[in-house]
């Protein structure tokens, strides 16, 4: 953040009085403009044995597999966001059920949450964001080409508790990075 | 949101290309501003049979009571800032539990999440925020004085959940603001 976006004015970068971190100060207006972690919502879409995944068309992690799921958008609740990620992305109808994972990114100021999800019939695609789209049992799961390390605690979790049938909350802090940069998959 | 935060410029406010809600977009160097919902984090303090309340010093709704809490910063976990509000707020040391209210606040593009914590010792008092700080009882609550309809919520399902001894995770969803403008108490 370069300029203040109410009146256009160079902000500062400073710590406010009385508050504890540096945040964007615009002088002329006295704006403090917060920035605060934003909060990815998606599904695990179940069909008998096996889950929906995707394969990504865009980057961050371009080729790799993963779980539908995106940003959260105002006005939608985190499981409305999570049905409508996986229409997107995986051009699939969905009924939520609970909330799956909590994962708290905090090296991208991130939320993850994913809601265990019912797949309600076979008509499923990729939509733009998406080169495949795939239902994989346990075995057909590609754990060494996932594209994110949420995407891999979800899967691990939900393979685990299927074998108890007792599904609960899982809630997991990843505070550093798990990649080195230059890996993306051409 | 008037003016492009990276180059300055007046920005525009229709659907990119390809998306499906509008955003502000800056014509000259091409960023996209997205604006997601903001995430509430805080505790519901236990000691014996109470919990502990806060009289807000600020706006919104100055003077009523509420449970220390406050927006998610960048680069902790959500039980973090947990504890660091209520540190704010109550000056309190709690060893914070489990996730207990889940709130989708629709209206106003927040999630509200509280933590089951265990106050530590009786050395709180109010921050900068608060009042006054209290410990109360079921009975001793000001079920009509309360800040926000989450705080409502929150101690409703626990103090339901106390009477079983099974606490659970509790979701909501609050889609209409709960009362009109004009009510703040002086
Ligand atoms: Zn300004
Ligand atoms: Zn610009």
């Amino acid at each position: 953040m370069k300029y203040c976006a109410e009146c256009g004015g160079t902000v500062e970068h400073r710590i406010p009085e009385g508050d504890h971190l540096p945040r964007f100060i615009c002088p002329s207006c006295h704006t403090i403009h917060y920035q605060n972690p934003r909060v990815i919502t998606g599904c695990l879409p179940i069909w008998q044995d096996k889950v929906l995944m995707c394969k990504r068309a865009i980057e961050p992690r371009y080729g790799y597999w993963t779980l539908p799921a995106g940003f959260l958008e105002i006005g939608e609740t985190v499981a409305q966001g999570a049905a409508r990620e996986t229409m997107e992305e995986a051009r699939a109808r969905v009924e939520v059920r609970q909330l799956f994972s909590f994962i708290n990114v905090t090296y991208i100021g991130q939320i993850y949450t994913l809601y265990l999800a019912e797949l309600l019939d076979l008509d499923f695609g990729p939509g733009p964001e998406s080169l495949e789209v795939e239902l994989m049992s346990e075995d057909q799961i590609p754990w060494d080409n996932l594209a994110f390390p949420t995407v891999k605690l979800s899967l691990q979790d939900y393979f685990s508790d299927r074998k108890t049938g007792q599904y609960r909350l899982h809630t997991h802090d990843l505070t550093t990075p798990p990649w080195r940069p230059g890996k993306s998959k051409g």
